[in-house]
């Protein structure tokens, strides 16, 4: 039997939101890897190895489960959301590139899962209901003057802006100063949502404005929404404001 | 029973990318909205209303089930892909806010869905694994000046881009002018992947180069990521090939 390696998007929460794709992908693997977190998502299984790494380690974690695949395993790598969106699908296709020819001729399959965009932006409403960009915050893998670079053509074309990866324990600036340089371009009113753990136990959903998402609360389980200023906030009494961006666009909003 | 209004992204093909979530709210809605070729998608349930809508009338189709669900129904509106990418969620938001007071007080839930290009890239490898944008190329709700100023703004800063509603039969030539504009600022290997009813039975995934994309094929169910200069195209012998974008990004990359 030729080796398999499937990459599993888990969603961002409970069982609510994994795909019946994903639950047989991951029943039929008899290999498990993973960042531990979301390894731990995973209800265990007779018989199936589980090999749970820590979160800095993508490469290696990547080149182990394709020498277990290519040793004719049917393996499988969970991710968070989507395993396509700044997570282990790229980074196993990069440690394909460059490794073996054996690797290339694994069946690689990769079983996509709700992004934590798509998750946050349905409970706010629909702040990514136009023209949008998805861009990772971490100054980790690419210089922030590049992350700058973005931020100021993304904002400045009118798209909104979903951050990932905000905060971290030594990136604690990096949002702060995101947001001051989208206030170069942004009405101090532009609508801000801040998202934490969506589908888990410990959600927390707050809305704000540019001018005052600063104060508010971020970190690594959070992803961030910046609107355009075509966004809007829908207050509702009693009841939590609606985010949302129309989908008609004027000649001026950008 | 106060009213209530869920809209529910189906995914991009059948079933096997059917959340349980939306499973289980299609199940408890009394009565179903959408665009026709959605609703054929969800099997017949006794005494559940249907009621099928063209493509072109998302306001009234928003304002029939707002009006319905303040009566106070459980109605549901269904969408393929994500509701609240280019989709219904962002049409009923505008509704809300336009519309009487009695309709910020529904329930209003979103169910997220997995969106075409989140499916598309799976197909494909890891196109989206890093920053990237999404753009309608429809210049039917903006002006066509607006979508080049932001291919202009998404290419210059080395943003991957995946086009929604790229063709259509009042849009023959949209497609073919975004890969002119892009071509200013992107070399002519720049990997483009063209997703066809990813997950249904006629899908189809092509792979080619920017210089070589207008020959392609395209239409209304068809989903377009055209790479940045750092995405990667893996020949495989035997294989379609990977289609990557690396997460490490240089300074000088955008």
């Amino acid at each position: 039997m030729s080796g398999r390696l499937t990459i599993i998007g888990l969603g961002p929460g409970d069982d609510r939101t994994l795909t019946p794709e994903a639950r047989d992908a991951l029943a039929e693997a008899e290999a498990l890897y993973g960042y531990g977190p979301y390894l731990d998502r995973v209800p265990q299984r007779e018989g199936q190895a589980r090999h749970a790494t820590g979160n800095r380690v993508e490469g290696d974690r990547a080149q182990d489960a394709l020498r277990h695949a290519a040793s004719g395993a049917q393996v499988a790598m969970v991710s968070g959301g989507d395993p396509g969106v700044f997570a282990m699908a790229s980074a196993v296709c990069g440690e394909i590139e460059a490794g073996p020819e054996a690797w290339r001729a694994l069946d690689l399959v990769v079983v996509p899962g709700i992004s934590a965009m798509l998750a946050v932006a349905a409970r706010a409403g629909a702040p990514l209901g136009h023209d949008f960009c998805a861009m990772s915050l971490s100054d980790n893998l690419k210089p922030w003057d590049l992350i700058e670079k973005r931020l100021d053509a993304a904002a400045g074309a009118g798209f909104v802006i979903a951050l990932y990866n905000p905060v971290s324990k030594t990136r604690p600036w990096q949002l702060g100063q995101a947001f001051a340089r989208l206030s170069r371009h942004l009405p101090a009113a532009t609508p801000v949502v801040f998202g934490r753990a969506v589908g888990r136990a410990d959600e927390a959903v707050t809305v704000t404005t540019l001018d005052k998402a600063a104060e508010a609360k971020a970190d690594m389980a959070t992803l961030v929404i910046v609107g355009s200023p075509e966004t809007r906030i829908i207050p509702r009494e009693g009841k939590a404001p609606l985010v949302y961006t129309p989908r008609v666009a004027a000649a001026g909003t950008a």
